[in-house]
């Protein structure tokens, strides 16, 4: 039975400081490490070790999944990366203040973007440093691919990508994987899995560091769900 | 042109104490972590961005890739481990101090085993707790692979199957690979690259934190080699 772990970073510098993230490449808070090796000890408890480990380029999730296998003394598995597993691209809200953003556009604008399935906040400028293009890891991929804002719905398409290609074939062999990722790309994720509607994605949230177990046959129908937590 | 960085991790806690370690999986000192750092700062200064890494199972050696990367702000590349990037297994030696051994089997067997090249240590003996098998991340691998104790000539077999089934590979196709390893399974790799005889790798020594840069053409000619160092 292939069995899916889904692990949300903790906390980062940026969610201390009430700045939209996006794919800004921020460290993760004290706080952050702590809720990593947290979520290592469920996993460690439940027996779930897993046998690939696939993470987003964002040093956040890289680490979190780092923390975790380390605090279960499981570093020996393969840590696959993927960029299409980031955070949803905020455009060009990322790196501003939520509240100055808010009191900028209006209420009801905020929460459309903010909360709702299919509106992206506005792109990001030609010639913005912050185009991903800019950054010398996505040298090798077409800039017409990689995103200058993203909905919700825009970030499902990409993350589904990376999970049949990637994520799938391993679970149908029935192996164990971890995927550690970020509250956007994981909501995507658990849409899919779960066959939920855009209306019932709007309400999902999904815990840090409390790791997320699905189970599936070999026909990747799914068999169970559980929630891992310490409380 | 394939490009292969060795980095052979720094210091780690049974260094400091004159234990042998071998297969014993203990952390980097404090030394040993600083000495990574360097050595993402030596690749950095010379624009050597890897394409995928690989390491051994040992922690000390995935720390190290993870320290250098992430001293690079280059953590979005695959990493795979392999137990035969594992250092040379020192037998019924592992964990005894150094000293005390030298004096209980005499100066001559001593340097025969430790530095020659196809003498073992003495192997573990059955039931004993130091066997790989009895180490859960080995639960998949037939007991019958696995070492009780080895010769550089018995470490260089099993590293030369990982370095042409999955190092190799990648080296004809021009990529830039780094690979995070230890003193015997990397003077292992260095003969075969090189050519070395059994007689002029016992005089080899590989740095400390200070990578080692080969360039291959696409048919896995040696084009160059290149010693990395802040000296």
């Amino acid at each position: 039975m292939g069995k899916l772990i889904l692990l949300r970073h903790g906390e980062s510098v940026y969610n201390q400081q009430h700045l939209f993230t996006g794919w800004t490449d921020v460290e993760l808070s004290d706080r952050g490490r702590e809720e990593a090796r947290k979520a290592g000890e469920l996993l460690k408890e439940e027996g779930l070790m897993p046998e690939i480990c696939f993470s987003s380029w964002l040093k956040r999730a890289i680490h979190t999944a780092q923390i975790a296998l380390a605090t279960m003394d499981w570093e020996q598995i393969d840590c696959l990366k993927d960029w299409r597993l980031n955070e949803r691209h905020y455009g060009a809200w990322q790196q501003r203040n939520k509240e100055e953003v808010k009191a900028e556009v209006g209420e009801e604008r905020f929460v459309a973007i903010r909360r709702g399935y299919d509106t992206p906040p506005p792109p990001l400028p030609d010639g913005d440093p912050r185009l991903p293009q800019n950054d010398p890891k996505f040298r090798l991929i077409d800039p017409a691919l990689l995103p200058r804002s993203e909905s919700l719905a825009m970030t499902r398409e990409r993350v589904l990508l990376c999970y049949y290609e990637k994520i799938v074939p391993e679970l149908v062999q029935g192996r164990t994987v971890l995927v550690s990722a970020h509250g956007n790309s994981l909501r995507a994720l658990v849409m899919a899995i779960e066959g939920l509607s855009p209306e019932e994605v709007v309400k999902l949230e999904i815990p840090t560091g409390e790791p997320i177990l699905y189970s599936f046959d070999g026909t990747m129908e799914l068999m169970e769900k559980k929630d891992l937590s310490d409380r």
